[in-house]
């Protein structure tokens, strides 16, 4: 299982391509959230998310040889952008699986980084990438399931602590698990005493059920609007990390999360992925037991969208 | 003429009432700007505009007579909503003179406050102003023309100065010259080695034209896109400070204020007034000598704007 320590030395790895984002209060929230709401904003790193921590970490640790045979990942979207950059940036032939569900701007922000495309369904990806993966020799980049992925994430608990700021709640968008699994490490085991919550779709509550279960369950795929977030079980890895360090799970409609995402534009001046908003939603909706003093750092995890997708948000009233 | 310890003055005086707004760094603007890009974001105060600092100081300066009498002022937006802001809080009577310009949900969002509205031309505000306050007995408080005003907005300064960071520009968006006035004052007398600029719009360079006169210089009125910025005189009492403490003006085409909104907003994922904008517009279009290291400061003064108004971006490119 991973360490703080091992994300340390994440961070040391990954550090000249990676930003340390701002970490700012977004003061005209809090009438809505009903306690003082503060944002890390991975939507401003490199490549828009914070997926490039993890996908950078893991490439820098392959062998010349694993470099030079190429990499291949599957991603709905901000992973496979990740890996393309970082590839281009190490000069390393990359391959993206892309599921169908993923939007358009994605898969041009993908190709415009240089890697090469394939598509399938949702549920076929990650045997269409193993299969490519075992035909060309190539190295898979998973986009959770795996340690020094998941340490990458890490670092952006690291940043969080790094600005003293005495939260109370730490709520963190969750997929696969890479985010919260690295986030909870490195914040508990930095001795943060305050809570560290993974939010995810009403849809795909694959934690929440996971966790009551005590392992990891596959749900049915379903469609949601959080298109970053349409992982159906958690990672295995990722899991035991969450169980260990995590303190609850909150689930979102996409409705909420709509609101949450213009309210978050038109009131906090911060553009998100609607993914990104959904620890925001959990506010609003009163999923979470605040106090008005209490401090709420809400992970916003990324900030990929086309402005076609501002359209979407017209008739939303929040 | 306003000093540094007059603007500490009002930092003491307004920061019940004031946020101290996040001044962070863009890095994903930088390829775009051709330099190290920072943002101090007004967009994130109190009624979403830095406005609220002079207003505020200003009224917080009235004697128990002038407050039990009344308020007045005349504003194309911001303003406005600042004093009706501080007028509710604050249990006094305002009047808001609206020049026909202003855009209706600048004009709501005043009213939502509690304000009385009147409205009149562009040309005629300062007038319409005047007359009412005589005949009601009403105490203007000025959108610049005044030294607690210029004050007030100058803790904009002492707030960028308290970040410790060598920029070598600061930018800010002019129009009667209050917000540059104060920032150049607090930043030169504070000790402040970089460069601050006014940025005004192309149509209307008011501080350019009066500069190279050497004395207040009225321009014919005229439209532009920057309905934040549309005074055709530079304040006297801002233009004596402006002439000792600013050390250069640019000014930008409204196509160019555009592109910079998209921009910040796309890439730097903030959602500023087309206005507040013109800082970035400036180095789109090459206006500053930069280099690849320099450190830039963008003031970004306001967010105030309706989702309405997201469409008139759809088709720009940058």
């Amino acid at each position: 299982m991973i360490s703080v320590n091992y994300i340390y030395q994440a961070r040391e790895k990954i550090k000249p391509f990676i930003v340390k984002t701002p970490l700012i209060r977004l003061q005209n929230l809090d009438e809505y959230a009903g306690c003082e709401v503060y944002a890390k904003l991975e939507n401003m790193q490199n490549t828009k998310a914070f997926k490039l921590r993890g996908a950078m970490n893991k490439i820098l640790s392959l062998t010349d040889e694993e470099k030079e045979a190429g990499i291949i990942c599957s991603s709905s979207g901000n992973h496979g952008q990740a890996v393309s950059y970082a590839s281009k940036l190490l000069g390393i032939k990359a391959t993206i699986v892309i599921p169908e569900t993923a939007p358009s701007f994605k898969v041009e922000a993908i190709r415009q980084h240089g890697a090469a495309t394939e598509f399938c369904t949702v549920d076929d990806r990650f045997i269409v990438t193993k299969q490519l993966a075992e035909k060309h020799g190539y190295t898979i980049v998973p986009p959770f399931e795996d340690d020094l992925v998941m340490a990458g994430q890490g670092t952006v608990g690291l940043e969080i602590m790094d600005e003293n700021i005495p939260f109370d709640h730490v709520l963190v968008p969750a997929s696969g698990g890479g985010l919260i699994g690295g986030v909870s490490t490195a914040m508990k085991e930095s001795g943060f005493k305050g809570r560290v919550i993974g939010v995810e779709p009403e849809r795909l509550p694959r934690y929440t059920k996971s966790l009551a279960a005590g392992e990891p369950v596959q749900l049915e795929s379903q469609k949601t609007i959080a298109d970053a977030l349409v992982v159906n079980r958690p990672g295995t890895l990722n899991f035991e990390v969450v169980q260990k360090h995590g303190d609850d799970f909150l689930s979102v409609s996409d409705e909420t999360m709509l609101k949450a995402q213009k309210m978050m534009l038109m009131e906090g001046k911060i553009l998100a992925e609607v993914s990104s908003a959904i620890g925001l939603g959990a506010l609003l909706d009163k999923k979470l037991d605040v106090k008005e003093d209490d401090k709420v750092c809400l992970v916003v995890s990324g900030g990929n969208l086309g402005f076609e997708q501002l359209e979407m948000l017209k008739d939303i009233e929040y």
